[in-house]
């Protein structure tokens, strides 16, 4: 790519590490660039971390910062969205950091801050499964289950700029205790870890060979991708409890259907990168017995096609939105 | 009112009675008429009452048709919004009418059509509880539960334009069978006629006197009023029946919150009229308890403000604004 044309940089930033994703101006993916997030060491080795990474992925497309037309995040927490500032970035620590602020005065280019999942929904909306659609909810279940709603082709924030807290709607308000603090979330159900410590229960039972050998009995090693193995390997309880959860994913998919008729329902994260035919078919599934038929007829419910990029491409689209508002 | 300075009449159209109300320019109301619907009758005969019921509200109001600046329909079915036609009204039986051609041409003025929730919604976001806000879910649990969503200031239709099914969100996937066919759907737990068939049970066991003697147990004959006296004469298991139910329509508020971040939720409808200070309460409690910090310091819960008008006076917004855009 000749520098000149110019291009975008979108983070994706996690707990445990950060993507920074370059694109031209058809957003055409150029390179990447990863590291670890090291949040333990705060915002100020985070920061550096973060402007490493970008300077990385922009060599490696074989441009220099004065080609910037824009730098997006995708970032898990609670953001200011006018003022452009992280207020709390629950697993990775940051509070109160000016984010917009300090990549704009460093790089000289505009910058947009969304919430992790909302740009991974509008990643796909704009360029990947839902490409073409104006009304998508997205639902990313991983660590914890994500939501982003798009209405009208646009991100939905609501009046505290927080809106799509989808992991937390009520499945059983007598059910286990989530980690918001509340009892029964969806997420207490449907999350990674509630589906690892279920197959760890199996595995300590003797009952999942496959995964004792993958991971043990270990929550923080039964990964998705550990998960998906067992099932290839024939742990048939192991299976059941994945699908007991994407169909629990499918009854939340099935409640945004009735309540906001999109025409897309996109899973997206890391149970459904590792496991997207059950999870698509569970979901269905569950949309097809609890969706009103009137408004189950104009869904469609599919995997992300973006793989890892898809927040930080929905980020560089905000990126590019926000430059020509400027 | 002098006729030569028009108004609007806007219809609340339920399954057993009908309601024409007569507002100026500045949406006053300056009458109202009611007359039974006589659904058995057929559209035809049901078109008489309502041509009936119209042109009575405005001789009330002083005027005559040729004043008539808009009508507005609020209607308890199925709508085809592109077309201005009624596509199902359930508890009406009416089937593929074109409702707006139809007024149109007879009164020469603009007509909308609406679901009747989402009217009622829309009129307490413009002139009742939630005058001023424009991110508001209205809640109105009565035979069934409706809801309505207002994004930015718009009733939001979603793709097939059914949006805002809140009564058909699931509660418990195996819990009771629901009127559409489906299990455990809010309206199941929470809809006026799940809490009359708890509380004729408490008659049939002699632990509701008062409602036994106001109603006895019949399903229909125990009404919002006879649920609300019972309560005020002293049936204790009458009102822990209606609170459990409305701490129901609290969760499904909070889960409201949770996925949409409104500035309100308005609670309107039967039960709400007749018992508005329980409903408010034990929403608010159930979103208190189930809804995230971050959102719930968003929002306010409260009862609808514009009684037996909230419907046709959103009707009658409704039909202004489609006056402006013709």
């Amino acid at each position: 790519m000749a520098s000149g044309k110019g291009c975008y940089v979108g983070f994706d930033l996690g707990g445990t590490k950060m993507l920074a994703v370059v694109a031209n101006r058809d957003f055409k993916v150029l390179a990447r660039a990863k590291k670890k997030t090291k949040a333990e060491g705060g915002f100020s080795e985070g920061l550096a971390r973060m402007e490493a990474c970008l300077e990385e992925a922009l060599a490696a497309a074989g441009a220099g910062v004065e080609s910037l037309l824009g730098i997006g995040f995708g970032l898990p927490g609670v953001l200011d969205f006018k003022a452009g500032k992280i207020v709390r970035l629950t697993n990775v620590g940051w509070t109160n950091v000016p984010l917009k602020k300090i990549f704009e005065e460093k790089y000289g280019a505009p910058v947009a801050i969304e919430n992790d999942v909302n740009a991974g929904t509008y990643g796909e909306c704009r360029f990947g499964a839902g490409k073409g659609c104006h009304d998508v909810v997205g639902i990313f279940p991983g660590t914890g289950i994500g939501g982003g709603i798009i209405i009208g082709g646009k991100i939905h924030h609501g009046v505290t700029g927080a809106a799509g807290e989808l992991g937390h709607l009520v499945y059983d308000p007598t059910g286990p205790h989530c980690g918001c603090g509340n009892r029964g979330c969806f997420e207490a159900y449907a999350s990674r870890v509630a589906i690892s410590a279920r197959a760890a229960e199996a595995v300590s039972r003797g009952k999942a060979p496959a995964l004792q050998k993958l991971a043990g009995a270990n929550l923080d090693e039964i990964r998705s991708s550990a998960l998906a193995k067992s099932i290839k390997q024939g742990d048939k309880i192991v299976e059941e409890i994945v699908r007991e959860a994407a169909y629990i994913v499918g009854i939340l998919a099935a409640d945004m259907v009735n309540a906001l008729s999109p025409s897309m329902i996109v899973l997206g994260g890391g149970l459904v990168q590792a496991m997207g035919a059950i999870y698509v078919e569970e979901c269905k599934r569950a949309v097809e017995s609890h969706a009103m038929p009137e408004l189950r007829r104009g869904v469609r419910v599919a995997a992300a096609k973006l793989g890892d990029d898809s927040v930080a491409l929905g980020a560089i689209a905000l990126a590019a939105e926000a430059g020509k508002k400027e």
